[in-house]
């Protein structure tokens, strides 16, 4: 059975991974006969209030609150390495671009959580297939954009794919049941919530982004 | 467009919904050309680590936690009449027997939220369809078991059948990919995860219980 990373940030679409997205990766996963392998790092995150969409000031644990989405099931992401998978995938999220890396804040300028982008450059040193999802992209290319150019989508957003193109990756426009495949660097990436307003719609285009990944591990 | 009405009880297995089920029912119901209206008791929940499966002593409001998964587009389930719905489901998860009911304290003497309780009796007498994941049958049986003795499942648990059974509904073993349907109740019921281990499985039963609920509507 093919092991699938599934690296989660929180679990909350303003502060952590975007919780449809997570549910609809984890479960093409499980459909395709492939077994999920939940990690993420235990750092801390700013806690948003999801009715308001407001900041409370508080904190939380990225690693406890993604727990939630795993049932409990869920690895230090920093204990992992890419021996141990045949695939990663990166759920979408503000938690993506906010505790994963900084990009939310700095953009194309923004590091990443240096274990993160170590597994990240492990899997593609090893020709392992990378998925990422919505805002998750931009993370990819962070840690790849100078050394390996891959070619990536968040959907049509412009103010994004300029950041990303500013870090030597180049930005594809997709639509949202849709995946970009970039053969050469085994990445496929598909907008979900950066561009869809119906959970069907974004489950079509992670299902995709999840099978291609699968058929290249 | 069918409005159907999703109950919420937080955000996480242990101390809310359970976040697949609950997500599986929203992708259903999208998936069936209706609109889901999401909604959570205003009232607070006693908070449980997720990786260590331990209460924290924390609290946390099960609505603002459950607007996670509705992605902030969420009601107090107070301000929501049965007239503006065409049927009601409640996903699962630890959080529909703590805190919409204490059925996971006290069994058949348990008491239930009394917001949703009405809500519960006005679908019902309004003859509109009521489905119900995993333990959240329980809160069914706990408003309806002695007036109305609906039939329902919560899959093959016998120490939660035998409390259901107490309250005056009935219980039948179900197994996870199926539904229990009570068509003189127009109440249907399925398992999910009081006995599934894969994610697919429990989206099998949940899409085919949604239908159910909608076909009825």
């Amino acid at each position: 059975m093919k092991k699938i990373g599934v690296v989660l940030s929180g679990c909350g679409v303003r502060d952590g991974s975007e919780i449809h997205e997570a549910v609809l990766t984890l479960l093409a996963i499980d459909q395709a006969g492939a077994e999920a392998v939940c990690m993420a790092p235990d750092s801390e995150l700013a806690e948003v209030n999801h009715c308001t969409m407001e900041s409370t000031g508080a904190s939380r644990k990225v690693l406890v609150e993604s727990a939630r989405i795993a049932r409990g099931n869920i690895k230090d992401s920093k204990a992992v390495t890419a021996d141990e998978l045949d695939a990663l995938i990166f759920p979408g999220g503000f938690g993506a671009a906010l505790n994963l890396c900084d990009f939310g804040q700095k953009g194309a300028a923004a590091s990443v959580n240096p274990e993160v982008a170590r597994l990240v450059r492990e899997m593609h040193a090893a020709k392992k297939p990378i998925g990422a999802i919505c805002i998750a992209p931009t993370l990819l290319a962070l840690v790849l954009g100078k050394t390996a150019g891959p070619t990536l989508t968040i959907g049509n957003d412009a103010a994004t794919a300029a950041e990303i193109e500013k870090t030597g990756a180049r930005h594809r426009t997709c639509g949202v049941t849709e995946v970009v495949l970039d053969t050469a660097n085994r990445i496929v990436t598909t907008p979900a919530y950066m561009l869809g307003t119906r959970i069907s719609e974004v489950a079509a285009g992670i299902t995709k982004c999840v099978n291609e990944v699968i058929r290249l591990a």
